[in-house]
């Protein structure tokens, strides 16, 4: 029998895909599955002391304040401290430049209900952040998928792709997940004048930008964007909105992320987040704020990126000991994913099933590109398991493989 | 020069509306205006200590874990309360029924994702809570009210839009934001039965019911649903999703609230809450599990009544005392507003500019009502001021009402 509910939900014309990655990670609870699967960061480099202080500062000095409703652009203190962060190259950034939401999943959503029409299309690279694609079905997006090499989207397709018309371009430049190809510099700059030539925006998500292991820094798109305007009035009022988070570099179960974009964009983000949940946690905005001052961000981000580096370098190093020949697989110089390329004729969700006998997950890579494809990729995350762990993971999964190439 | 953003915005069809709402609370923040506006808890009852308490406990005990990412549907043993305090006269609600929400406005959003469709026409009490309108606003959302009386929906006014084809019906049964009206026990019986006949299903939006000042509790929609279908399957299967949050009974900072739905709707739920924002701050829903145990919300809850029953005595008594005869208002047996009907040929918004002049502040009733109406109508708080502020902001609406009939 079908219920009101049930028969009402029908009706809905947009719907949610359900997400491969949960069903997924409910393997990874069992303990002795050793799992690549999830983009969790490693626990043991979470804060939990500064966190602990943090708390009872805000709570003995602040606690009234801490825990009644606030306003929805987010705690002026912590935006205060992400203008000073973001301003960087004189884009012009203020207050009216920054919203705090409840991660940037939230960003992601509120980017959809103020943008997207159903049958929109959004250009987005392929293999893109899942996450993305979940937030934007639900407003009946489409997609303009364009592919990535080891620099990132490649410049021929990207234009080709921007002349179909997308409402907007997405991209994750450093690290990217699932891949962890970074955008280079050149092909940055190749970005930003196309998206100006066909007068098409970006999105630019930038999670793991503060986590790199070696090599230099490169300029978001939103800093070059500004530098090509050669705009000197001092208004941050470009091509791009930019998202980051605290997830990465704080902790994720805080759910504190912040979104830079033109004055205009924000009241739009500050209307559609005041529907959606009218404020992200005024306690957890504080905590941050809090942890963050007196410059702990730059000595954690350098513990973060000690136990990240070194536990992608033991991957690699375990990939290249144990893995056969015919194998590819990324090198990222940060983030928390690399991407691994299977023969052509092996299927990585068949191979899922049985990694998962020998008590190994990871995600197969086909979930990631848009409109398919991908059926010999998997998804590597190598933050979350200790380095025993991947050792034993890694072996464990190349005698899968081994087994399945010779079968 | 509209940019490339401005014109993808103007081109979505569901746009947002602004509210009046927040922009009167930017006056508000002047310490002199003595505001009946907001519709904030008293920061005086929230529970700092125990909640610093419950921060140290976490943070020691699991830091770790509440500090990390985790499932969409909630923390288990937060969840687990949530059963055994939901589940009166045995409705058969399992953990399978219960998700956490980033405060009930998400909630709401969450139901406009995965029910609205562009047109659709929801079944509203009128007037009604704005966090509502503005959530499904945003989803293409259109109304059909129904007006109250002192007991709520109207029956025969009900059951003529229920005619209409409603996608469903949305209401407030206790001490209803913002008339502070009580849906009674008869028409409860009677809505669930009109329900049941015309086929649409009810939300259940309550917030308020554990504030009560004086009488006895009556039963939720959902029990009597229950009770109605006489379904001794011991599944929670019916036609009512129930909604409430720990905002007004813990601290609204944390965003914490939860959705009792059929296991099929929790589903939808937790899948369009996945695109929304992952899950809910995972070290928050660890503290209200810790604030809870051990009976504090039975004794925090009368602290609560003591405090706004008694500022409700005190605004009912300086309304009876000032007010020139000609205006009327609700006398709500519990919950934070009351409102106040003013002769027909006065227009609350203008007399809200005057008021702020005698730095005093309310929200116009008007707003409330999806379809227009009820100018002459204001929303009064009465949980947020100390009694002293009370009666001397009445003193002055007063004073302002007065001058205004005069003229």
């Amino acid at each position: 029998m079908i219920t009101p509910w049930e028969y009402r939900y029908a009706l809905r014309t947009q719907r949610m895909s359900s997400s491969i990655i949960r069903e997924i990670l409910k393997f990874a609870q069992d303990p002795e599955i050793i799992s690549f699967a999830g983009g969790l960061p490693a626990p043991d480099v979470f804060p939990v002391e500064q966190v602990n202080e943090a708390c009872n500062r805000v709570l003995s000095d602040f606690g009234p304040q801490a825990l009644q409703y606030s306003t929805t652009e987010g705690f002026v203190p912590l935006r205060e401290m992400l203008v000073s962060m973001t301003d960087r190259g004189g884009m012009g950034v203020n207050l009216d430049n920054i919203i705090i939401t409840t991660g940037s999943q939230q960003a992601l959503d509120l980017l959809g209900k103020i943008f997207i029409n159903p049958g929109d299309r959004i250009l987005v690279e392929s293999p893109t952040y899942l996450g993305a694609l979940q937030a934007w079905n639900a407003y009946g997006a489409e997609y303009i998928p364009v592919p990535l090499d080891e620099q990132g989207m490649v410049p021929d397709a990207l234009e080709e792709a921007l002349r179909k018309g997308p409402k907007f371009i997405y991209v994750l430049p450093n690290f990217q997940n699932p891949t962890g190809v970074t955008l280079s510099l050149e092909r940055r700059k190749i970005l930003v004048e196309l998206a100006d030539k066909y007068g098409i925006p970006i999105v630019e998500d930038d999670p793991y930008s503060k986590l790199r292991y070696e090599g230099e820094d490169i300029p978001p798109i939103v800093l070059l964007d500004s530098q090509y305007r050669n705009d000197d009035k001092h208004i941050f009022n470009g091509n791009v909105i930019y998202l980051n988070t605290f997830s990465k570099i704080l902790a994720p179960g805080l759910r504190l992320a912040w979104v830079v974009a033109p004055a205009d964009v924000l009241k739009k983000l500050v209307q559609a987040k005041q529907g959606a949940d009218l404020h992200t946690s005024t306690f957890n905005q504080m905590i941050a704020c809090e942890v963050f001052k007196d410059g702990f961000l730059d000595r954690h981000i350098e513990v973060i990126r000690d136990v990240y580096g070194n536990r992608r370098n033991i991957m690699l190093e375990a990939l290249k000991d144990n893995f056969p020949t015919g194998i590819e697989w990324t090198k990222p110089k940060g983030g928390m994913f690399l991407w691994i390329t299977l023969p052509e004729n092996m299927n990585a969700t068949d191979l899922l099933f049985k990694a998962i006998d020998e008590k190994v997950a990871f995600v197969p890579g086909e979930h990631f590109h848009p409109l398919g494809g991908g059926k010999n990729t998997m998804r590597m995350n190598f933050s979350n398991a200790t380095p025993e762990k991947i050792k034993e993971g890694i072996a464990r999964l190349a005698k899968v493989v081994r087994r399945e190439m010779a079968a």
